[in-house]
């Protein structure tokens, strides 16, 4: 397939290698040329920071740029580019964001926590796809079945809620992360220590439901520890912290209540 | 060494089971006697349902129990035992519950979340030991050394502060795994597709400061996809996660709001 992408951050660059590894990558669009020129030579595209300029012989254009830009980005495409599938590769944003402005639509959302300094395990990365026109899923499964194991045509809806549950599995559980870290730091302990247990914790949740993998003072009902918890965070002036031990907490205990 | 446990849960079976490697195991504890013998039997131990029937002739004794029960097993050694270094394995509990009590005390404390369910890579387990008497504290590291590579001498206020800070690396970010699982069961999505990224996220936090690996729509200050998120969630008549989602997104914005 011929391949444009609009964007130069993570997903775009992580999409644009594991495509080029398969497809023909032809142009890179970035407001700043610098950046596209950076991702674009790595690719063998041509790098651009016009929309207008992109070369109309395409199959497919993927969107991967921040959430509110993509209406913007769609509103500017050329009348040229009307026989052209679009996508965009966000999880909490409807189809119809494109749909509404241009009808050859679709989503092209990979299920992944993408970062400039690590690899992707492309094959086993959730992609999940939709699209306006029945015509072009089998279009879109074929792309994303060459990069992944795990393809699921999911609506909008469905999409969202992944979406959402991500948010609490990745980015909610990475702020824990920094939370520990900045509470050791106090103690001038090394974040090092907490590391086996952060990466046991999430092998564990591969292979048991996690709320039979919660242990824990609120999983025991320990409020003596659950105090002296308290305690420590109060003295050394975390007060958002202590907020956040206690609502987590409280929504252990809850859950658990009956078990 | 001649070593002695008290309790047969999960930290005893894994302590138990590791040591029996290199040591001998002279008796398992229980109240429940049933539960003190499966365990020895897979330690070539004797199993004991009275405190007052350990063997005497020993170099250790391992208090593996709840923190509260703690304190209730120190004041019922035997004064035959007054001889015995006696540890406990416990994050938040202070040196001083034994010592007060048993004036050689301890603390062998393994930073891991162990579950019956899966093997522990005990050498890169961080074992954080403390002990009143310092000649005890050769002992404590030698046989905290015949399992794991890392070994801590931490006092009581830093082994406070490295449990509190695995209470948010390991206990709220199964939470935060479970919360997910219920939200995406709610829109019949299979929890399987999260799996990568939780398990990708945790990586990435070995790898660099979790404060840089910050992703998701707080990071980005995404308010609109924010609110999407609350108002799904507020449909879902989730809100006592509504509740969580809000002060995690306003913790991340604070701590990136000058970034």
């Amino acid at each position: 397939m011929r391949i444009s992408l609009i964007g130069s951050g993570r997903v775009a660059t992580h999409l644009a290698q594991a495509l080029a590894q398969q497809h023909e990558i032809v142009n890179i669009y970035s407001p700043t040329l610098i950046n596209a020129q950076q991702l674009a030579e790595s690719v063998d595209a041509i790098a651009i920071d016009q929309l207008s300029a992109l070369v109309p012989d395409l199959d497919l254009i993927i969107i991967a740029v921040k959430d509110q830009a993509i209406l913007a980005c769609v509103e500017q495409l050329d009348s040229a580019l009307a026989q052209v599938l679009v996508v965009h590769t966000s999880g909490s944003t409807d189809l119809s964001v494109i749909a509404t402005h241009h009808p050859r639509a679709g989503v092209f959302y990979p299920l992944q926590s993408f970062s400039f300094e690590r690899e992707i395990d492309w094959s086993q990365t959730p992609i999940l796809i939709e699209t306006a026109q029945s015509k072009d899923q089998t279009l879109l499964l074929e792309l994303a079945k060459s990069l992944s194991e795990r393809v699921y045509p999911y609506n909008s809806q469905q999409r969202l809620s992944l979406h959402l549950a991500a948010v609490f599995a990745s980015n909610f559980s990475n702020y824990c992360y920094d939370i520990a870290a900045q509470i050791v730091q106090q103690q001038h302990v090394d974040f090092d220590l907490l590391k086996p247990l952060i990466v046991e914790t999430a092998l564990k949740a591969t292979q048991q439901a996690p709320d039979n993998a919660q242990t824990g003072p609120a999983r025991r009902g320990d409020v003596q520890i659950i105090a002296q918890h308290q305690a420590l965070l109060a003295q050394q002036q975390q007060h958002a912290f202590a907020d956040i031990y206690q609502i987590m907490s409280q929504g252990i205990i809850e859950r658990h209540k009956l078990s």
